[in-house]
């Protein structure tokens, strides 16, 4: 998440896992959206396995799981968020509005000011 | 930073440089604490040269430099914070805070709820 100068991240771990993150829930929206698993991943650039592992470890690390597929052949199978998935999602995307919300203070105001809009040129490396 | 299953992660980029995030924060604070760029970045497992650089990078994103060197020989040459480091590091530590607090709501006591503490095991990829 982008604000202005500042990228934020949000990431929720289950163990060593990542149970939700920015990627994860874009691909949640797109599931939503698109109704299926692959498509959703062919709009995000990503392989199918690499989508179906993405869902996977997501409904791993929750008490229910986040994306239910339904029946039908082959990679066009439909999926749909289960209501545990919605609410996850909807979470997810509060703490990051929540998030942003505490960087309106003083606090990011004082640092704005005090960066450049572009670095200086690399300086020559000190010699020893 | 951590927040039980969470981890926040908030940088700063000046165009495409990065100009504060957690590891610099720590470098600066290393730096403050050790008085010189080379056994702040050898406390923080890193070389001489890569923690010149980083603190090189800093120094060309913000309006004035966070860090000064001070004459000397060698590697071993004093350092410190200028009170332009001072004010963007405490800064940065500020935002940091405002941004836990900003998570104690609501929001991620629903997500911490639902998240298992453990994944279950990866389960056998759907055939296609």
């Amino acid at each position: 998440m982008r604000i202005g100068a500042l990228k934020l991240k949000a990431q929720l771990y289950c163990g060593d896992a990542l149970a939700m993150g920015p990627g994860k829930a874009d691909l949640l929206e797109a599931i939503a959206r698109e109704g299926s698993i692959s498509a959703a991943g062919r709009v995000m650039g990503m392989s199918y396995r690499r989508s179906w592992l993405l869902v996977d470890e997501m409904n791993r690390c929750w008490r229910d799981r986040l994306v239910e597929t339904m029946p039908g052949g082959g990679k066009a199978r439909g999926a749909r968020l289960t209501d545990t998935g919605a609410t996850v999602l909807a979470a997810y995307r509060a703490l990051e509005t929540a998030l942003a919300d505490a960087t309106t203070g003083e606090t990011l105001a004082t640092l704005d000011t005090l960066l450049r809009t572009e670095p200086l040129s690399p300086a020559t490396p000190l010699s020893d």
